[in-house]
């Protein structure tokens, strides 16, 4: 066990550097959340708070002369201020890891490097690039930003050339890539958690459904077998151990009709998918990011029960009332204000 | 659903308040903390804090006008602060029901009065009440002062008629009162909670170790057959309607070699006892004061698995390391500076 650590800095003020303040407040750990926006989520239920901007160096040397830790909630914060902040105070997970999960391509890139394998994809900067890209692997693909994609943001699928020209105007002149469609039974994901000391442990795989892009369901156990499952835990830790990384990661994966298990995306912080552990295990992925970036040793990932996890999106804010009034619904709202379309504005699970 | 509370005040700092704060949130409201001490734990996970006194009017008004409802953490918050408040927001519980668990010569009559069994009494003002009062109940017994006792503080045991006098002399002026000793097989708790509409919920009642007047341990399920099961639901759920209480309320009992039911206390509030039900209950007794302080339906007490919970006292905290690597132990630690004696310092809660 290294220097304990007082407070814990969380650059991003959203749901899940709310649930983090919260995971490390259990464990007598102050946050100090810092984020552009004002009154956000996660600062509401922490002991305190910066508002400022991620280039703003003057407010982020004050916020790292007062935490002993650093940690993100979002794989979107610029790896020159993660630099920036880890010459003062040690910072989990690195800006090398943020830069490649910033990117599509460097982590496309990254994972089929260590032998993992992705759906087929081309990096695109031209039209010409795209038109190519399709005849060779295959007419069908999703169009994405290398950057700044999240929940099917900065997406575009193509059902052959025709569309090209169109999809690639969407991309408005971003650097973008082109990944072929994987044709997958089933979207799984694993949250694995790597300590200071190497460690790493994984939590049961879930069992995703998304729609229109964004996690709707998460389901644990997935109805995958023995050796998928094992399979899928040996790609996490190998992806973890790859990138020498601390902190939860979520790695997202199909599960293809031949067995085969494609990562889609990883990423660098506590996931959406993994929000079933606060019910279902005695150490919540939120607790167990907290370990590993602070120093703690690792919890046991054990799954006491089977799990659905359901994301209350936009609208869905009006079943709370029937939810409030459901026997075992575990009931979880981030106290956004306005319930716009697409919005996550809370989760529900349900143990069985 | 009355109108929805988007900020709950809460007078008092300490672990209850910083859980009840974390519970709230969990619902997506916001927590103000009403304390008079600086810095206080449950001020840490809040969105905002007040640091004044209980008495002082000004900030009573201003902290009443920031929240949509007001609750309180410990019984000992002043009748008069809250009927200060009440006047300006719902305030649960009431100071009427505070006012009967702030004194136990009150608390007693309360109980005894609505037809449940205690403890023989007597109150005490002077030393001639004290010895009157052990030829007419008994030779032992326990002499504590009337009020603002908690954690076995301010009581003092007696063990025949020759420690009258010193044990009156402890008291130092205080108004006391006199409890037979109460020789039960066991100690049990029924965390109650009792909604704006009048509806009860109970928990399943947990079976309670003491030492030193402070709680070790508490196991669910209590090792009591249905009948006192019953019985013990049925008596938590008299007190509360008779009260005309709103909120959890804690009720200690003591369970006696004939199958009677003796209350050895109320307690207008989350109790300790009732920790367990964060892990093993989809909604918490802490998420339940907030549903029902805030007009929100209850939730489902129902258990989904045994548990044992254990405080971390004083020293105990030098476990930490020891808990934190085992496998199933869930971890709360209450952000408290120093390790006093007999300082609850958080907990720990087994599933099985």
């Amino acid at each position: 066990m290294t220097k304990p650590v007082a407070t814990l800095g969380i650059l991003g003020g959203g749901q899940l550097g709310r649930m983090l303040a919260m995971a490390a407040a259990r464990l007598g750990i102050d946050a100090h959340i810092y984020c552009p926006d004002d009154n956000a989520p996660a600062a509401r239920v922490s002991a305190r708070a910066t508002v400022a901007g991620y280039d703003d160096e003057r407010a982020l040397a004050a916020f790292a002369g007062s935490v002993e830790a650093i940690t993100t909630e979002f794989e979107n914060v610029p790896a020159a201020t993660a630099r920036f902040l880890a010459d003062r105070v040690p910072v989990h997970p690195s800006a090398a890891a943020l830069e490649i999960a910033q990117d599509r391509v460097a982590e496309k890139s990254f994972l089929n490097k260590i032998g993992i394998d992705t759906a087929p994809w081309r990096a695109i900067d031209g039209l010409d690039d795209l038109t190519t890209a399709l005849t060779e692997i295959g007419p069908r693909g999703i169009l994405k930003t290398r950057r700044l994609g999240y929940d099917g943001k900065g997406q575009v699928r193509l059902d052959g050339p025709q569309d090209a020209a169109e999809a690639f105007a969407a991309m408005a002149g971003a650097p973008a890539i082109l990944e072929g469609l994987a044709a997958f039974e089933r979207e799984i994901s694993v949250i694995a958690a790597r300590g200071q000391d190497g460690t790493v442990r994984c939590y049961d795989p879930g069992e995703n459904r998304h729609s229109d892009g964004i996690l709707r369901e998460t389901r644990v156990p997935a109805a995958i077998d023995t050796a998928t499952h094992d399979t899928a835990l040996a790609m996490a830790e190998r992806i973890a151990t790859a990138l020498d990384y601390v902190g939860v990661i979520g790695v997202e994966m199909f599960a293809m009709a031949d067995g085969a298990l494609w990562v889609n995306e990883i990423a660098p912080r506590v996931h959406n998918t993994g929000h079933w552990t606060i019910e279902g295990c005695a150490v919540s992925q939120f607790e167990q990011h907290v370990r590993a970036v602070c120093g703690l040793p690792l919890g046991d990932p054990a799954r006491h029960s089977d799990a659905v996890m359901h994301n209350l999106i936009g609208d869905d804010i009006d079943t709370v009332p029937a939810l409030l009034a459901e026997a075992g619904a575990a009931l979880h709202l981030y106290g956004k204000g306005e319930a716009r379309p697409g919005r996550k504005m809370g989760h529900v699970t349900r143990l069985s």
